[in-house]
């Protein structure tokens, strides 16, 4: 019934279809890595019109392909672009749009600046805060709804600290979540008390925020979209080109939908449902396809298994150094998380856990190699954070081809606490990032943003030092379970895509990937951690693009 | 920083980019039409690689532009893709998958109907079935839970009324449900009771019907999946190419994604979501984008003012005919409506507001009235069924660019049963195509479907005779209010575009449009009534693309 006529016929097969445009980037000190950290230098990449990687040369060779538009990079020193293989990108977007006390020294400085805020957004029916760290003011105990009410009485205030899992409310915050004497501790959860009483003291730990976030009127539509871009552009900023989203919500997800509709989702996203009713919802049969031009995916689940160390919702073995009687908080019950795991792994969703204390671990770990006998096969089980993991337990770590996602920063900022909350002689699966990857765990190291700064070279070189930006503690903390620089390296880039099913997409600057990379002012892998700590991300690029500085 | 090659720049200029191929379909006995009915005839188009109209010919004239395939559609009649401008997609897929009773003449053969399906599906945790109606049993009443559980006892039986406005459960059903003598009614609907006291009898009407409707597991992934595949084919089969979905869920609009994302969804949806929360996280600060190629968009939401007339909850501005006391439901207050069309309206959303009833009819025409001066501007307000008007109200609908949603087919099936329960003396607002059409509501036409079956050459021979399959009754129903058929052609093409904020991207056939075309044996604008129910739809083309039969 349809007949090509001849004459279009010739013209179509003569045509270059469709016309794709080649550019050549000459004159670089390219580094590309794999997820177990093999290195290839190259001196010049062609890249084509879909942004993926045609060739990769090395210096004095030519392209063999055709050419169309040349970029000289004058000798840039270029590294995959950056991995965040756990942050929460509507967090951070969120976070910049409310108050940040993480820089706070006392409790009055903090004080002062919440009264700043409130007289600076009359309008508002909500003050929100974060970042907040009692440790850091050297309180030696939690800040109080009275002492915030002295600030501000007239409406809520909302503080979470900086780890996330304890929220600080006024009176008012407290009185619109209808926590009061009468209302018990929720299950993975612990509403503080005065002295004296029953009478909540302001600040509530895990599950208990729970009364408070909903009484937060939610962001607006207009609110979420501005988030997502000022998200965006710290990632790019920072070299990080993809993000693995920890517990995005279905709103979150269609914020990022819409951004990618619009065309302006210029970040890769790899998203991780907060629960299975909107895992199901958003990918029904199984993980989604790979959305605009491998910017979006919903692959699996993030699960919530213990809480945090600061706050001692971290599940431990035995009770904490510095409260004996507490074990952390079950957030998630053993029942539970293997229901989840089973209902994921059916349909081929990935599960990430999050485990913090050694028993979370430990529980992590027996679910795992449970589910993988049920469910065999490559699943790459993902276990986010491993801070605390009994060293008898750490070999464990190399079964089922478990995923480690671990943030070097939180060494370096939760160590003296970390030798607090467990003491000393718990410390030698603390952090064990050599010990995980000698076990045969793959490293995929990310930010936690917004809980830590979104700040790749300051865990590049935390990696490879266990020492802090002050360069504490001298040599280094356990200092023998420093990485390689390539170890770093591919955790920060390759790792982290293979942990999130993008191998072959982008994350190792190969051919075929994505041309995602990072110009930076020193060569990572022959830099010291002082140097790296001050190396500069020049420029950042996404699929042949540069994103920044912005064009 | 960035040259171009001088030799690829001028391969490039020289370059036919991108390479596109354009396809004359010729032969044609075509209608290209206004959203207002206003008639061209064509003899070939043109239609461009993404399956936009480039030129549309006289007899005789050849295309201006290059042509690179012929598609000789040897004489065909061919008419713009039908558009259904009020149909429930995912009902009526999932309605496929489950026990069809329209078709039973009586209760007993009801019965037994149920009884095979349970001793065939023996796997099923609850039996679903729809499309029972006791008025063509001739029953006199309404069927009770007894007469189910007395063919399945051990498993809950949930069957919908044909208008989807009433439930019938057995007892396991109920219990489910926890529906018991001490439930009292819902707000909007209403429990049925056994004459001898409290106990339900087993009908539910309209909101009563929500706590069984939740109790029912929801359909799997994989069965959305297989629905909405199921109900695009059958839309094609008709030769709808595109429909509004009036009520669409946030788990019908997943599955839509899906679908788009995945290459399968074919035909366009505009969507109108079920309610405000749900709007607002799609759509976010407006409706959405057009998705997938004109495919999809969320454009605004639906509102149910009242129930329907069959089951009494239609609201009526004085009491039923066969039941005076009664009103009618209010299943959403005039508050209610109020706020939910200033939150939509503010953000650009567009409101369908379902109004069967008189009363409802004029409850929406005055919401109308007082948003239309509170959001100036272009709002293309919807009423949809708009089926028994006050003929007071009737100019009304002439105002502030109101757009008549109605389905032709309702009033062949309706009629008699509108005459017991609205009584004659108001029936001369019923069904009024003519009369809304000259007072300048623009009409756009509809199947309710799974309600009604998607057949929109019924609907055409029912809005140009105002008779029903049967030819009844003689003369036509109120022959007064038929309409021409140029006028219900465009109600089911171009205005049903119009109504969707989608004139100029398919609808009408016109140089810029999606070829979206259906073939019929018959031409639309030459034929009797009589011929109109047998013209039969012998393929369907989508952006130029045939969709059916399937390639």
């Amino acid at each position: 019934m349809k007949r090509l006529l001849l004459a279009s016929a010739i013209a179509l097969a003569l045509a270059p279809s469709p016309a794709l445009a080649d550019t050549l980037f000459e004159n670089v000190d390219g580094i590309s890595i794999t997820p177990e950290g093999k290195v290839k230098r190259f001196a010049a990449m062609v890249v084509n019109d879909e942004g993926r990687i045609t060739e990769l040369l090395d210096f004095g060779d030519g392209p063999e392909g055709k050419v169309d538009y040349l970029e000289d990079m004058k000798g840039a020193h270029v590294v995959p672009g950056f991995i965040d293989s756990h942050a929460h990108v509507m967090g951070l977007g969120l976070g910049t749009m409310t108050l940040d006390l993480s820089q706070t020294r006392s409790l009055e400085e903090a004080l002062a600046l919440i009264a700043d805020y409130a007289a600076k957004y009359p309008e508002r029916p909500w003050l929100l805060g974060h970042g907040w760290n009692q440790e850091q003011w050297g309180l030696g105990r939690y800040p109080t709804a009275a002492e915030l009410d002295a600030v501000v009485g007239d409406r809520p205030v909302w503080l979470s600290r900086i780890d996330g899992h304890a929220g600080w409310a006024n009176s008012a915050a407290l009185a619109a979540a209808e926590i009061t004497a009468q209302t018990r501790d929720p299950a993975g959860g612990r509403i503080l008390r005065l002295g004296n009483g029953r009478q909540p003291a302001g600040v509530l730990i895990d599950a208990a925020m729970a009364p408070v976030d909903q009484a937060v009127p939610p962001p607006l539509p207009e609110d979420r979209e501005q988030a997502l871009f000022a998200a965006q552009k710290i990632f790019f900023e920072h070299g990080i080109t993809a993000v693995a989203d920890m517990g995005t919500s279905l709103a979150d997800w269609m914020s990022y939908r819409r951004a990618g509709d619009a065309g302006w989702l210029q970040m890769r996203i790899m998203a991780y449902a907060g629960d299975l009713e909107e895992m199901l919802l958003i990918g029904g049969t199984g993980p989604t396809l790979w959305l605009y031009d491998d910017k979006l995916r919903m692959g699996g689940i993030k699960v919530w298994l213990d809480g945090a160390l600061g706050s001692r919702g971290a599940r431990l073995k035995t009770g904490y150094a510095d409260d004996p009687a507490n074990l952390g908080i079950d957030v998630t019950s053993g029942t539970q998380l293997r229901n989840i795991m089973s209902r994921a792994a059916l349909d081929d969703f990935q599960v990430a856990i999050h485990a913090i204390g050694d028993a979370a671990n430990d529980e992590a770990l027996a679910a795992i190699d449970e589910l993988a006998a049920e469910y065999p096969g490559e699943r790459r089980w993902r276990i986010e954070h491993a801070q605390i993991v009994d060293p008898a337990d750490i070999a464990r770590f190399g079964q089922h081809g478990v995923i480690a996602s671990m943030q070097p920063v939180h060494m370096a900022s939760d160590r003296l606490m970390a030798e607090v909350r467990v003491g000393p002689d718990r410390l030698a699966g603390a952090y064990a990032w050599r010990s995980l990857a000698d076990a045969g765990a793959l490293l995929a190291f990310g930010s936690d943003a917004p809980v830590e700064p979104v700040d790749v070279l300051a865990g590049l070189a935390t990696a490879i030092s266990r020492q802090d930006a002050a360069g504490e503690p001298a040599g280094g903390w356990m200092p023998e379970q420093r990485v390689t620089r390539e170890q770093a390296l591919a955790a920060y880039t390759a790792a982290g895509a293979y942990a999130g099913y993008a191998e072959g997409r982008f994350g190792s600057l190969q051919v075929g990937e994505r041309a995602d990379f990072v110009v930076l002012d020193n060569d990572p892998l022959l830099t010291s951690p002082e140097e790296l700590r001050t190396t500069r991300v020049l420029q950042t690029w996404v699929a042949g693009r540069r994103v920044f500085p912005a064009q």
